[in-house]
């Protein structure tokens, strides 16, 4: 047993809500629930175990080291492992779609932010943080669980699966003010790079939308923006 | 020279971008800039040493050890020390009010979109982290020095300095969804802390909003919700 590694088939959820959110959510990925010898034999407990055997899944009870190996908190007392999953979009749902995504704190909190407002298909154009990283999946909540997404080498292998769709990509450097916006479904909202935003060139791509912001900063919070715009265009 | 500490009377931005930030916004505040030996004197050298001078501010250019003491990354050549300041706000424009605001990375970026949509009155509920903490002014992205604050030891307190305000607490126990909401100004959007909300007593206080959300999450990122009600109330 070794630290997570993105080459891995498997990686983890840390804590007992987040392995609960598995075991509810995704119980077909979940291969085995760690449980600390030092967490109490209560109600949570008895909870947590009937809900893995019901999904014939594996409760491992003395194995202190993965513990040590996976959190460096000492009230993590419940681990969940999983599969990584293949992902698939639905070309017929509206999708939010992220152009090379780099904090993974960032995109958990993304993804919690777009199964909130029941937006849960996602697409991520590499090059991407590792979605399965535990941290990502903190970060989210447990969302993570409830999301369909898939990676795209790049945005023109993504528009093979959004025909018909209306793309909005977020840019600084568009003219179009979102509260002016009245989205055409199926839609695609689509955000750049934490640092970098979207290249110039998606100017060219659908409809263009810009959240004005006063001169004293540079930008919004990338994941504030996407909040903004995922409200806008869900409510 | 130590660490950061909440009981000094100074603080420090860490990096070019804030220290910047800091002159241009806030150099009232500003006490020392201090430059790494390691710095290439170049153009931005050469602006930044301009500008503290313009400000009298006294440049430092042979302490090494300010670095290894504030940082733990190897990028940082700039460090601006500023004077805290006692924050006011004005009664008559809007605020926005944070109760028992308590990560630090949130309370940065919250006070970031606040200044990205011109709402640069906050309001501070005791207890709340450290506004003056390097790790928040380095979140806001310098937007700190453009921010009007005040910290209150209680709810009751800020009420003094709201007259005439229309009070939206933020919560999930509200019924008046947020998409109805027309803003009667001069108001006051509230926010309680990242775990536990707003307590229950907050529904009595003027007219309590929601923000509704899928139940396939608990609740939204405490700076989601925010950056979604301060551009609702601002747009």
């Amino acid at each position: 047993m070794t630290k997570y590694r993105k080459d891995e088939k498997t990686s983890y959820c840390l804590g007992t809500t987040l392995t609960f959110e598995l075991l509810l959510r995704k119980p077909e990925a979940a291969t085995r629930i760690y449980i600390s010898p030092k967490q109490k034999r209560d109600e949570t407990y008895q909870k947590l175990v009937s809900l893995a055997r019901a999904n014939h899944v594996a409760v491992i009870e003395n194995n202190e080291r993965i513990f040590r190996d996976l959190s460096d908190k000492d009230n993590v007392m419940v681990i969940g492992e999983f599969e990584k999953w293949d992902g698939q979009i639905d070309a017929k749902e509206n999708h939010i779609v992220l152009v090379n995504p780099s904090n993974m704190g960032n995109l958990g909190t993304i993804i919690r932010t777009s199964i909130g407002f029941s937006l849960p298909q996602m697409a991520l154009i590499e090059p991407c943080c590792d979605i399965f990283d535990p941290k990502v999946i903190r970060a989210s909540m447990g969302a993570i669980f409830s999301l369909r997404f898939k990676r795209y080498k790049d945005f023109a292998s993504y528009l093979l699966d959004a025909e018909g769709h209306t793309l909005y990509p977020f840019m600084l450097q568009a003219t179009t003010d979102l509260k002016t916006v009245a989205p055409k479904a199926p839609w695609s909202i689509v955000f750049g790079n934490e640092a970098t935003g979207l290249s110039q060139d998606y100017l060219k791509v659908g409809e263009p939308v810009i959240i004005p912001h006063s001169p004293l900063v540079d930008s919004l919070n990338l994941d504030n923006a996407v909040a903004i715009g995922v409200y806008w265009f869900t409510k």
